[in-house]
């Protein structure tokens, strides 16, 4: 009796060890119906292959939540600024000030995830009105390794624009505010959508500011964002990195 | 002695049960140390983040082999590809005869995956001569989601283009007959890389023959290739498509 308990306990701990083992650690239990298809889908959308999509599929709904909560997501990012982080460092400077690199706002200077959280992780329809309150309190976080990549650009002399598609008029004070909050100090200028740009798509209104700069002489090293319609069109950079996101899409 | 048996045995069938549902079940179990790091590397390689790499980080051997023959990459093909025919199904042929569609070949049209389980699925650098005594075997299997893809475009009348930077001289003779013994039958044109074309990037040269293509009157509606190479550049397509490939890069 007593040495088939511990024989039992034995072959416990091998199950538990072994399970514990291979599982990846962010792995959420509740997600067995679907992972594959979730994984598939989540790389198809990074890829750029499904666009134009409108809501996160529902059944991954956790395996977004747990993506985006549980430690991937971060990972990924920090890779990610990482591999930036090796190529500015192969960038000479010259001396006219007009090296210029370009950062998006949303989820990639500041994160929107405690809003998106409410709305489930993107499984919800955008909100427009949702998503203007929530931007008008000011309070998105900094997204730390993009902070990080921030300041070591300021530092090396890169003139950092920050080019959103968020409405001038109405949110450019929340958002001066918001990224001064957060320690986005020292950028050359914040862009926002003024009146002459409504209506344009992601893509034709961020191609026409890099346009404009070109024009003013910069030279865009860089450009960084959460969307593909960030790092696509024209003048879109000598590199391009899109950091990760499965909640939203713009076009 | 025979009751606590049977709650030891239903104790081991829960613990079972739970480690199944929660495991992805394409997880090796030997991954355990760099899970979260293969994974970010493997999504910044398909997202263009990581470019020009010349081998898979050693660490992440098993999680691409994992990836490559457990089923994952497998079902992202396949979501890929079902995005793809209902992009084709959007699409309305005109009567002319010059609506066309570009396929690459290796890893797109058949699959080199035989090759690289002896390459340690990309740990090692790439080997010239030994893909070129591979490929002249004309032994590469179809990848059946894109030979599936492939009859529908030839099917709905769209003119098939495969284009590929294997060398004329040398492969193209394997390569005719390998596509057809695989079922390749009726595209419009399989163009290899010809003297003209030696020594240029993968980038360059596919740019150029798309050129050549939209001069002779074409419409290039889409375009899928595993690298990014394939779907960049000049005269991309109308959509294009990046299949999964964490095996090698081609610049």
């Amino acid at each position: 009796m007593q040495r088939l308990r511990e024989a039992l306990v034995l072959v416990f701990l091998a199950i538990c060890s072994k399970a514990v083992n291979s599982m990846p650690f962010w792995w959420p239990s509740d997600t067995a119906d679907a992972p594959g298809y979730c994984l598939s889908w989540r790389l198809a959308v990074e890829a750029n292959n499904i666009r134009a999509w409108r809501t996160v599929p529902t059944q991954c709904s956790r395996h977004v939540e747990a993506y985006m909560i549980a430690g991937q997501y971060q990972r990924d990012l920090t890779l990610i600024v990482d591999t930036i982080s090796t190529y500015v460092d192969t960038i000479t400077l010259s001396d006219d000030g007009l090296d210029a690199w370009i950062l998006d706002v949303d989820d990639t200077c500041i994160s929107n995830l405690f809003y998106y959280r409410g709305k489930r992780y993107g499984c919800e329809p955008f909100d427009p009105l949702g998503f203007r309150a929530w931007a008008l309190q000011g309070g998105c976080p900094a997204i730390p390794d993009v902070l990080r990549l921030f300041n070591k650009l300021v530092e090396r002399g890169f003139k950092v624009f920050l080019v959103t598609g968020r409405d001038e008029e109405t949110l450019g004070q929340a958002t001066i505010q918001n990224l001064e909050n957060q320690g986005f100090l020292g950028y050359q200028r914040l862009i926002l959508r003024s009146g002459t740009y409504k209506g344009l798509s992601a893509i034709t209104y961020k191609s026409e500011i890099r346009k404009q700069l070109v024009g003013e002489g910069y030279r865009i090293w860089g450009n960084v964002g959460d969307q593909w319609s960030d790092v696509q069109g024209d003048y879109a950079g000598n590199r391009t990195f899109k950091l990760p996101n499965p909640m939203y899409f713009i076009p």
